[in-house]
């Protein structure tokens, strides 16, 4: 693999990477056809970090990929603002197969019971078999219809679920059996058998499901969120979880995050906690270095790039 | 639903059913056109319990539907030797969805290190995140291409696993990417990351995973057994887990099952049992109905029926 495109009759276009050296991202970048440079001599950067330590962006700056599908904690850093003639993209989508998995993992887990069994230590047959539930003919709703939620429901469709899809315009999404327009939500709880929160966070999603939802579901009902915590009224979700009138709690992101040491969902039964870890480090940089690739060849080229952020939608 | 076809020129087909009553069962057959009759009448009997109570069968007894996928049960007690001229069927592939089902989840669950989360009661992001492992790319080898095989052949595919299958013939099975007959079984070990045991238990199958496929295997790979226990040898399993030479060990059957007390399944890190209900029986008298229904139908059309036991190969 060449750093330049000997066959290009112009200069490579130069690209930055920071904070830090990254193999699989600087390799990434070179076989895009792009040059590695300096801050200060490049026309694009690729951030692998936060926004606590991001640069100050010298002129000839165009474009910058950020390196998460979230990028609510930019948003507050006013960065966007600030350099109203760059343009930003975010990783959105470039993880979605593996949180996909993982909210799959954790529906399936809760609906078949696997926490009580996990606590057996005795061959109880005649306790767990009834809590075994099925996703076969079951309703799931799937809030949100980025990547995650259109990476998931081919996953559910061979096991015989029915999805619906909520999003923002109500516009079909591809293999759901409905779309429901994000306005319309309320009317889902009710014909719905578990819910996968798996939308983009925004002041408008702050507790998407509250008490209302939690009400309307039943008492086998699943709830498995992979995107932000504060989607979730936890403390509501906590009582209908101890009244019995939804089935469980599978949660990768929780609210507050880290959740703290005591907190009531530590104990609870009937309670899957993974430590916002659906989309690992050793996941994550191989995935975002495609994803780098792939919109590195596109600036290249002139191309649209792939998860431009939108200032006014927060997303 | 009539329980005779009115629009039939003969009589109905007199079935009967037993051990019990079953509203489930008897709509079944009346639904496809067969009437319920006392065995001494019958032509065919759906017999809805094991061979202990199996009762004797009267000369004009033709057919008898089993409610069982495996029925290597039945084989010891020499029932199916002792009427030559009775068609004997399994329910196989009836319960398939559910089982196939429960494995993917059992597999999901074991690959993404959930045992290891449900433990935890604080946020070790940095001990667990490392653990979560994928299908994507992994290579899930299936014993057996019967019904459970092959319906989860179709739920692998979006999560983007590669499928060996294994099977008697090595006739291609549909959506594997590879399928092997079981004489070469022994070169899939070292290619495969996971291994999941759906293959009818004969006296041909008993420890087919044995301490040669387990030394192949590698430290991430789990094992899920949904077939029979002795499919797997246990002491070498327990062996492997203990040295880390495998990831873990998925059993909803075991060997001795019940798994008893003071098993060092029941304690070992790493291990998933389920106590064999992975076709629970809330899921599995429906799904027996609808198989009934359907070879009561062909019984009465004089078609061939699903699931006829070949007693030269011992399922």
């Amino acid at each position: 693999m060449s750093a330049t495109r000997s066959n290009s009759s112009s200069e490579p276009v130069p690209v930055a990477l920071g904070p830090h050296e990254n193999r699989l991202l600087s390799d990434a970048i070179t076989r895009a056809g792009a040059q590695l440079a300096d801050l200060s001599e490049a026309r694009a950067l690729v951030w692998d970090g936060g926004p606590r330590d991001f640069p100050e962006l010298p002129e000839q700056i165009r474009w910058v990929q950020l390196n998460s599908a979230g990028v609510e904690h930019w948003f507050s850093t006013k960065v966007f603002e600030k350099y109203p003639n760059v343009q930003f993209t975010s990783a959105v989508g470039a993880f979605s197969a593996s949180v996909a998995e993982h909210a799959l993992m954790m529906l399936l887990a809760g609906v078949r019971a696997l926490p009580a069994h996990l606590e057996a230590d005795t061959w109880r047959h005649v306790e767990l078999a009834p809590r075994v539930g099925t996703l076969r003919d079951a309703t799931v709703t799937i809030l949100g219809a980025g990547g995650i939620g259109r990476a998931l429901i081919p996953m559910l469709a061979p096991l015989g679920a029915h999805v619906i899809a909520v999003n923002r315009s109500g516009k079909p999404v591809p293999g759901a059996l409905e779309t429901v327009a994000a306005q319309q939500m309320n009317e889902v709880w009710e014909r719905s058998d578990h819910v996968v929160i798996a939308a983009p966070a925004t002041p408008a999603t702050k507790h998407v499901v509250e008490r209302h939802a939690l009400d309307a579901l039943k008492p086998h009902s699943w709830i498995v969120n992979v995107a932000r915590g504060d989607l979730l009224d936890t403390d509501a979700a906590v009582e209908a979880l101890r009244a019995g009138t939804i089935g469980g709690l599978a949660l990768d992101v929780t609210d507050p995050e880290p959740l703290p040491d005591g907190h009531p969902l530590w104990s609870l039964p009937n309670v899957i906690i993974t430590p916002h870890d659906s989309n690992p480090a050793h996941h994550r940089v191989p995935a975002f270095a495609d994803r780098v690739a792939v919109n590195v060849s596109r600036y290249v080229a002139g191309q649209e790039l792939i998860g431009t952020i939108d200032s006014a939608l927060g997303y």
